[in-house]
């Protein structure tokens, strides 16, 4: 190989990782950092991402931070758990979840996972056999989108409709879907739109799914927190009607998404998941995976079970104040508007009205300027599919969200097209 | 879909995951327990895993209990970490592997990842291109082939030779690499074999890598655990020589693999693996990946400079002291033979005399049987790819280790051809 002294070194990269990388939030959020000046000396408020563990009205309960402490300190915890999650917590969360379902999850429906994260990594890799598609809502998470790209499941959008307060367009569906398509997924409590859907739509969403032969991904990491008219129903009651895998984490309801801790549960009341092969899949794609710390799963069964409702109703009651503050002004700031308030989850997709902007082209240019000149980081809607709109988090502290909602109203001003 | 109430569900799954998990180590293991009986009253000794974290005698430091502990109650690691591992992390980590290397690491050379597992996964998904081939040591560790195929990386084979203290065949490294070979990988301290590559021997492994123009992935999880003739010498030293991968964790050295942290570093100190494109996937791949706990990366940096030398030796001493042990009573059970004394890691490898056995038919056949009539779990060598040897975990209880082996040795007297 060597001529000359030059080596040509025989490998390379597996290409698809560039593409499917391309596409996250973090890729975008830190291109929006790189546009913040260093010179403005006021702090940088972020309404871009869904992570208000640093703030002190969203600190988690005392009580779980005991918890893993006395794990780690028990010295029961430090060896490998088991390929599914070690026994005790399967239990803790099929009974934790148990408590919202007409039945009883078994301890053997629930798999462990690194966070939320990896509970979708896991069944899309199970679902991506050659040909397959699956439907994503638009607007979405582009996690999705990423992993099924990189797994090369073929991905088709159907449309979260704003007047409808965000609910799936399901003739859209219907028309979408094919011999080959696997699944449809939905997100509820929504990322981005902050919305709920109610029993009714859920169930119309199961009995599409039944219809079609598919099966329905249920994203519930922002399960319980709601805020509004329509209260949370996990999909999983609707499990007779079709088979749904429900995926969750501890990250957004306790509000420590660094402690990746999460799960995927199998709602089966047919067993047409285990016939189908699923079942089997999903054990042997975590086989060849990495598991959670086991002294978290350790922990897990003292959190569930002990969780107060007073840190729970703090909670949600902080990110209601949130939301109705966030509302209220952006009524305010005319060139943005809001199809819907928010309900639930940690964010609001508002549209963007270009006409009345002078110089701004579009969602991505707003959000860079938006930095550079008021050092407000806002996530451009096109990173989450709706070009135009914008994605804002109103889980942050009160002040900071006031300060924040301030600078994008003078931002406004200041480049609001003269009549 | 409903012809007559019968749906037919159109979803299947991946079948290469049902394959990829048929071979690891967790499977064979699961399988022999249920060969255990029930009704042996005396207590099953697992000579079978590498996780002595459960005995006393490889209990954990305390200081790194504390850390973990005081990363909890600071309230600073709730968070989400970043795609490639936080920067204090990243820092610590480099410095600690650099003062075994004659360069300075940096900060940017070094990806957290879950366990070294989550390493494996990411370098091995970085490396599958179409076509690509990966050289692998045989015997080896399984989990290797599991990943590689699920991402249809092909594998290609060479021999540790057991009469030269395992050391790789370089002749059939150079027979089997091609245009699309990517990479060969080493294990250094090695599992399943007990053994430490000599400096002058990963030199040749580093001037062979060159010559064939491949990357060398070093698997150093067991790094430092080391109680022969050769000391560790880490394969970072020779980077300029080729470009290195290495991979690790402080799962054994610190004997807590339920902690789910360890590193990805690339030694590349021409540049190479930026060049290649490799670098740039990793980071693609970490962005489509969970991370380890945020909490545990915030502990690292006390735990990697705070660890008393004390603490190390007793743990290298307990290794020897049961490696010897080992050593010293296999000679005593005729029909297995140990072809070199362990000098590292937790394991040995022997292998199996069937022609002094009555009624056993190969490895797997002694195993379940040694499970039944026994009592004690010992890995069967066609797991790591060595049919009729066998794999033999000293890392236990002293205690357990001798009952252990006098158990094997009364089944073996049981089960000897009679002359
Ligand atoms: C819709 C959705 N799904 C999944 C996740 C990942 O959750 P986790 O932090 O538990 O991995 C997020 C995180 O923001 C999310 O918004
Ligand atoms: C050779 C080898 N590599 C990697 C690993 C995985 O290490 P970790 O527990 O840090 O994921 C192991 C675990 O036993 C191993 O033996």
């Amino acid at each position: 190989m060597e001529n000359g002294g030059v080596i040509r070194w025989r490998f390379g990269c597996n290409d698809e990782l560039t593409k499917a990388s391309a596409i996250t939030i973090r890729g975008v959020l830190n291109t929006l950092m790189d546009n913040l000046k260093p010179e403005d000396s006021r702090p940088v408020i972020p309404l871009g991402h869904g992570d208000p563990s640093s703030f002190p009205c969203f600190r988690t309960t005392p009580l779980a931070v005991d918890a893993v402490c006395d794990a780690v300190r028990s010295a029961k915890y430090n060896g490998y758990g088991s390929t599914v999650g070690i026994p005790p917590a399967r239990s803790a969360i099929a009974e934790y979840l148990s408590k919202d379902l007409p039945y009883k999850l078994s301890p053997d429906d629930v798999y462990l996972t690194i966070g939320c994260t990896q509970a979708l990594e896991v069944i899309l890799q199970v679902l991506a056999r050659p040909n397959a598609n699956i439907l994503l809502p638009r607007p979405g998470f582009p996690y999705y989108e990423s992993r099924a790209g990189f797994c090369h499941l073929e991905v088709r959008h159907f449309n979260l409709i704003p007047e409808r307060g965000w609910e799936v367009d399901l003739d859209a569906v219907e028309a979408l879907a094919d011999e080959n398509t696997a699944a449809m997924v939905i997100i509820n409590p929504g990322n981005p739109c902050g919305n709920v859907f109610s029993y009714e739509h859920l169930k119309k969403v199961a009995e599409t799914a039944r219809k079609l032969g598919i099966l329905v991904i249920s994203d519930e990491v922002y399960d319980h927190l709601t805020f509004g008219n329509n209260p949370f129903v996990p999909m999983g009651i609707f499990g007779s009607i079709a088979p749904i895998v429900t995926v969750g984490s501890i990250s957004k309801r306790w509000i420590v998404p660094g402690w990746r801790l999460g799960w995927l549960i199998t709602n089966d009341t047919n067993g047409i998941l285990k016939n189908q092969g699923i079942v089997d899949s999903i054990k042997g794609y975590l086989n060849i995976s990495s598991d959670p710390a086991t002294f978290v799963q350790g922990a897990i069964p003292h959190i569930l079970k002990n969780t107060t409702n007073e840190f729970f109703t703090k909670i949600v009651n902080t990110l209601k104040e949130a939301a109705d503050l966030c509302y209220d002004r952006i009524k305010d700031i005319h060139c943005i508007t809001c199809p819907s308030k928010p309900e639930g989850s940690m964010f609001v997709m508002v549209k963007l009205n270009l006409s009345l902007l002078e110089g701004i082209m579009d969602d991505v240019d707003f959000c860079c300027k938006l930095a550079e000149e008021e050092s407000v980081i806002v996530l451009p809607g096109v990173a989450v599919g709706l070009k135009n709109w914008l994605r804002v988090t109103f889980a942050i502290e009160p002040s900071s969200l006031d300060d924040g909602l301030r600078r994008i109203k003078a931002f406004y001003e200041r480049h609001a097209k003269k009549q």
